[in-house]
């Protein structure tokens, strides 16, 4: 199976249990509802839940044992896009080609939207606990990587430094390590704690890395994307001042850290017993992906 | 020991442990710190974390058992507050006689500091899962609480109706019910789960009427209050169309129905065996006080 197919099964594996768990919000009021779900359905490349996946095929582990940690992992990515675009964060207009969550219903209701979407997660995790330790502790990870010493840090860090003209080259690598990184980290490690710790510290760089990499690669399309591929704004970290690795590193050196950060993730993963391939792929698909 | 000496001795075991928790916290940049910091240690009744010591009392279990499950509610209540005061929500600019989480640290790390709060007290909740099954179930007890069936579901509803003409009593008993009813119900079932469903149902029920009777007193002292004393800005609900027991039964029967909860409350204390007397004093605190 080619990488496009097999990303396109490891969806439809993930996008059923979405589907089903969609399917399964019946909160009141509508508008609760409704905007829950309006986040949720609006797609993207699934790439935290595709990674989940992908990793227990390479450790050899059944891959229905990380179908809830996906689910959760992608509604608390969900909630912090909802949150992230409001108008005093990172104020987008669009997600995905659509309006973002507050345009439609409201600062205030967008607001509660994710907070629904981070609660529900918890919901989710705290019923795989009954499984067993290692389910726990699985949880415990997706949370701390969620939290305030993960990707929560790292928004924080991200809205203190807009408009900073002294950032520096390590509170860039904080921002990306724990805004973005944190939440690829946890999918991967997910599936190595369920397999009572193999590659653990392998995956848990892998993850690192591929999050500075995904980071990379979004400050890059900000200059070179296109609204129509990417759904959403361009050009907005240059007018709004944000500190980026193309602010730093310009944009051949930063693509040239792309490429760097590229080859450490297939190095990490040609150290892996096991059917690597499509993971070696998912990292050139990230490297050169126009949405 | 009298009610305010009771009230005391376990208001000081909760804040050791807060203390303990805030002074634990270290996670950067400084102003995630801060602005975490500042709304935890703004004081406050502590009711929910009082009404857990003295439920875990009532039913002869070891207080210790319970102070985690305390804490954690008491971030989530916390939480809560500092997202229901964004002006795109309630718009209040005090609390608790300060100004409010936003008006010091700004909008975006107002959001930030409440899904912080909330992650922190999933993380707090994973930890004693490890305990056994009943502290699974009682974690799970109080996301539901939390959640999009639970507090955010009555946030949603109360945002809803907002300048909204048409409301009605089944819609304010939904709000009452789930924004401030279950969050004051998961303290008082948490022991009850924790003592192997001892009172299981009457405490729910307890908490539910103990919800509304709090709020009820919230809207009278909204009429009634002084700033100087609760805190808080006074005649908002007016001002802004607020949908609330007062606007629906008028400032008496608003007193009326108060007093008709703190009956029910009491009558389900009364049923239960152990030193109810701490407990049914504190109806009586709720059903008259002036913050």
């Amino acid at each position: 199976m080619n990488f496009n197919d097999k990303y396109g099964a490891y969806l439809n594996e993930f996008n059923a249990v979405l589907t089903e768990f969609c399917d399964s919000i019946d909160c009141r009021p509508d508008v609760l509802r409704d905007s829950l779900k309006y986040s949720l359905e609006l797609g993207g490349k699934r790439i935290r839940p595709v990674l989940c996946l992908a990793t227990a095929d390479l450790l050899g582990l059944e891959r229905r044992k990380v179908l809830k940690f996906a689910l959760a992992i992608e509604l608390i990515h969900t909630y912090s896009l909802i949150h992230d675009d409001l108008p005093e964060m990172d104020n987008d207009d669009f997600r995905r080609g659509k309006p973002s969550n507050h345009k439609v219903f409201g600062v205030g209701n967008a607001v509660l939207a994710g907070d629904g979407l981070l609660n529900t997660a918890y919901s989710i995790l705290l019923k795989e606990c009954r499984k067993g330790t290692e389910y726990i502790s699985a949880a415990e990870f997706v949370c701390d990587c969620a939290g305030i010493y993960g990707m929560i840090a790292g928004q924080s860090a991200d809205l203190l430094h807009e408009n900073d003209n002294s950032f520096n080259e390590p509170t860039l690598n904080f921002i990306y390590e724990n805004k973005t990184g944190k939440l690829l980290t946890a999918p991967v490690v997910v599936p190595a704690i369920l397999s009572g710790g193999r590659c653990f510290a392998e995956l848990k760089s892998f993850g690192k890395d591929l999050g500075a990499l995904f980071q990379i690669t979004d400050d890059i399309l900000d200059i070179e994307g296109e609204f129509s591929t990417l759904g959403k704004s361009i050009g907005k970290d240059k007018t709004e001042g944000k500190y980026t690795s193309v602010a730093l590193y310009g944009l051949d050196g930063a693509k040239l850290r792309a490429d760097v950060l590229a080859e450490r993730c297939s190095a990490i993963l040609e150290g892996i017993d096991g059917d690597r391939e499509f993971l070696i792929k998912l990292v050139q698909f990230v490297r050169t992906r126009n949405k």
